[in-house]
Parts: structure tokens; sequence; C-alpha cells
């Protein structure tokens, strides 16, 4: 084992409405705890509806079993189920975004997991591009210091062109965290929007350095790892170099089934992150 | 010059409510013509917002003192501007999409330019995906007869996921036109949307073989080629072995500017598919 051990991890996503997304297990959390532990990976990602969807005690109780880790945890649901996000133009509509993702941080706090901001960034449109950057960079500073009570980061993913104007770039997220006043928001690093947005990943990575909090390991096309055309060789090299120590985690489509993705993405891990 | 000469093309587009979009050269279809000739580019890409964009008279005798041609003429100001496509639920709706590309295939026909279709292959949602393909198969069997009159082919394109769900790779694409009555459809390989869907772009090509029948290229972050990370020798060397003789176009964005980026252009394709 290495200075900097990359860990490997697993999506399960909880909600229905995100059907078709890039996740790997579906509806049943044990069923996937137990299924990931079996393939010997680390840890799992979560994509809950919402703080009800995952029984605390109970999920500790298995995870402390299986001895698997919560990776982090997802805040889409308030997109893609409630039609929140932090840029919206009424204050109402955001305090409840804001409220929603909190309650998720409280949740996964207690797993000792980040939470991520990825889709509830939301876009600038109605509202000039200043204005809706300041509601971001508002409530990234609000909630950062927020997760700070359980020794975690809060994680903000860059996203590709299509899914949002904010920060397509490492780059990008790099000068929106420079901006903040909390210290405690990292970089979610994943390989399927950089393979669109940046012109040399690995450069990228090497770029953003310690800001670098999370990774979605996953492929060109959003298939597991190894079933689209990304050359991962200079990406660990350049993971290994800036000293990331988190997590691989695959947010991958179920391709060609949940268990096949679950079991390419962990031989691929093992391949390129593994020196066990 | 060898006997599949590759030749070059840049875009130009005449739409305003495209601003954004992937066009090197905006507004002026003369200034355009002139720059492009100037920069040894061997044809103009035209997206007009419609057929009465283009003075068909004067155009022709612009490009016949620059001896320049015209490679394609684009439809998507049916969808940005009229918000028409093909697969529209309304047959009035659908009617106007496909009268909308007659008038576009009667105009690049009396330059012996084909006619894309892209964004206004639209996509299924309300509709089922077999009555919207249906749809889509009906459109394209009658503008590609259409088109047979000009002695051109109708060219359709795959888009990547966020633009239809009908085809995102060439192979797909091949079925789609298998499906058809015409045989004067071909493929437009848009090298960007492919670094998105195609598990290896070159074998995606060498696949589609002769339904190739036009090439945007451009990088991986849709800038100018040689911006981005796509290799493209192996990409050449496919298309040059499938025998391709059509057009290596410019649908780019004008990063950093339109002059810069058709010139990053034209010494990218000499780089790549020059043998002059």
């Amino acid at each position: 084992m290495g200075t900097n051990m990359i860990r490997s991890a697993v999506t399960v996503s909880l909600v229905p409405e995100a059907r078709g997304g890039p996740f790997v297990y579906w509806d049943d959390l044990a069923g996937a705890a137990r299924k990931a532990a079996g393939l010997g990976y680390d840890a799992i990602e979560i994509f809950p509806s919402g703080p009800e969807s995952i029984e605390v005690g109970e999920l500790q109780k298995l995870l402390s079993d299986l001895n698997l880790k919560v990776a982090a945890v997802g805040t889409g649901a308030g997109w893609v189920k409630h039609k929140l996000n932090l840029c919206l133009p009424e204050d109402e509509q955001r305090g409840r975004a804001r409220a929603f993702i909190r309650s998720i941080i409280d949740v996964a706090g207690q797993f000792g997991a980040p939470t991520i901001i990825g889709s509830m960034q939301g876009r600038w449109d109605g509202a000039s591009r200043e204005v809706a950057t300041a509601h971001l960079v508002g409530a990234l500073n609000e909630l950062g210091e927020h997760a700070k009570q359980y020794g975690v980061p809060l994680i903000y993913e860059p996203l590709n062109r299509y899914e949002t104007n904010h920060c397509n770039t490492l780059a990008q997220g790099v000068a929106l965290l420079e901006r903040l006043s909390t210290k405690n928001v990292t970089l979610l690093a994943d390989l399927f929007h950089e393979n669109i947005e940046e012109v040399d990943t690995a450069a990228g990575l090497r770029a953003a350095g310690k800001h670098v909090g999370h990774l979605h390991f996953v492929d060109s096309n959003r298939r597991p790892a190894g079933c689209g055309h990304i050359d991962y060789r200079p990406i660990v090299a350049a993971l290994k170099d800036i000293g990331y120590s988190g997590y691989a985690s695959a947010e991958a489509l179920p391709y060609p089934d949940s268990d096949a993705a679950a079991k390419t993405t962990i031989e691929a891990y093992r391949k390129h992150f593994g020196n066990h």
C-alpha cells in the first residue's frame, strides 16, 4: 500500500426520477452494499432521494459488518426530484435548496462522508451571471462551513457545458474556490466531464493539485472505465504526483448491467490504481 | 494530390439566434468567403437563417471569383429560430419542418452542395420512440429523394446524447440509413460528438465506411482542431482507408476569435490531411 492510497467506490442511486442516469447500482441500498463488499470495493457513494432515504443506524451497522465506508453522498435529487438549485431566482427556492443540501450533509456527516454539489449548482439564465455566481458563492460558503462540524469537506463538481454554465473545467473550479471565504470546499474531477472540457485531463489535475478532493472514475462515454477511449495512465500518474488520496468512485452507467459495470470498474481500478 | 483528396472547409453562420454556437465565421457571408479563400480553404459551409439568407446569383459570382465551393448547407435555423423539427407531435409542425429543409435543399442544390440534418432531427419525448423514428425515417426518405435532382445527397448527423436521442453513434446512424428506402442519405461524422459517443472514433469510421459523407473537423472541446486532445492520426488513416473524399469542415467555436480559429484549422488540415 502506497502513501497515497486511492480507494475504490461504487455508486448507488435511490432516486427513481434519476433512472437512466450514471449510477451503477439502483434502489436497493443494502443489496448494493453487499455486492460492493463482495467485489472488494472500499466504499459506496450514495445518491439518496433525501435524508429520509438513509436509515442511519441500520446502514452504519451494515457497513461496519461489511467493512465498507461511505465515499460521498450526492444531492442531485434536490434538482431531479424537487427542481431546486442554488441559483434559482426566488430567495425562497434558493433557501429550500440550501436546506435540502444541509439535510444531506447532516446524514453524510454521520458516516464521515462529504456531500457533493453537482446539478444543484444550477446555471445562470434569467439572473445575470454576476448575481447567479454570487448566489453560488454564498451557498458554498454557508454549506462548506456547515460541513466542518463533521470533519469533512463539501465537494463541488465542475460539469460539462450541457449540464451547467458555471464551471466546466477544473481551472474554472479552482478560480471559484479561490473566491470563497471558507477553505472547506474541494473539487470533484469527473473524467466523463473532463473528456469533454479539459484540453488535457492530466494537466488539469496537476494544475488543480491540492483542490482535487474526489474522483469519478468513468470512461469517455460514461460507461465503466475501460469501455471508452480514456487513457488512464497519465491521469493516474498525475493523481499520484499531486498526492491525491481520496476515492476513485464509479459514477458510470450500469452498462451492460449493474453487476457487470461494478465488476468492470473494480478490475479497471485494480489495473490502474492497485498496489495491493 | 492523392486519389482520395479530402478538401478543406470552414463554417459561417448567418443565424443571430445561434450566437455562441460552433461556427467559425459569423454574419458576413461575403466577408467570410473572402477570408476563407485568402487562407486557402477549398470551401465554405453555410448556416443560413433560411433560403432568403443567400442571394444565389450574387454568391455564385463571388465564389466563382474566389474559386471557392459550398461544402454543405445547414438547417439548424429551423430549430434555433423557428422551433421546428422533424419529430414534433403535430402533423402541421412536421410539415413546416420538412418544407423548411426542402427550401434549403433547393438553394444548396444550386451550388451543388448537400444539405445537413442535425438538430432538425429532434428527439423522441412525448411520442413513443417508434412513432418518432417513423417520422424521422419518412422525412429522410422524402428529403433524400428531393435532393437527388441536384445530384447531391442529404446528410444526416448523429449528435451526442445531450442534443438528440435518435442516433448518437455512427453505428446507430448506419442502422437508421439501412431502414430508409432512399439510398441518397449519408452520414456526417462530427469529431466533437464522436469524442463523447464513440468507443474508438477511427474504428467507428471504418465500420461506417461508404456511409460517411461529410466530416466536421473539430477538437474534443469543440474548439478548432489542435486545441483539445483528439489524436487525429488514426482518424485520418481510417478516412483514407475507407476512401473518404469529402470535406474536412471546421464546425468549431470561434476560439479565441474567428480569424484565429480559421487559421488554426487550416494549419491543422494541412498537417493532417495535406498532400499538397
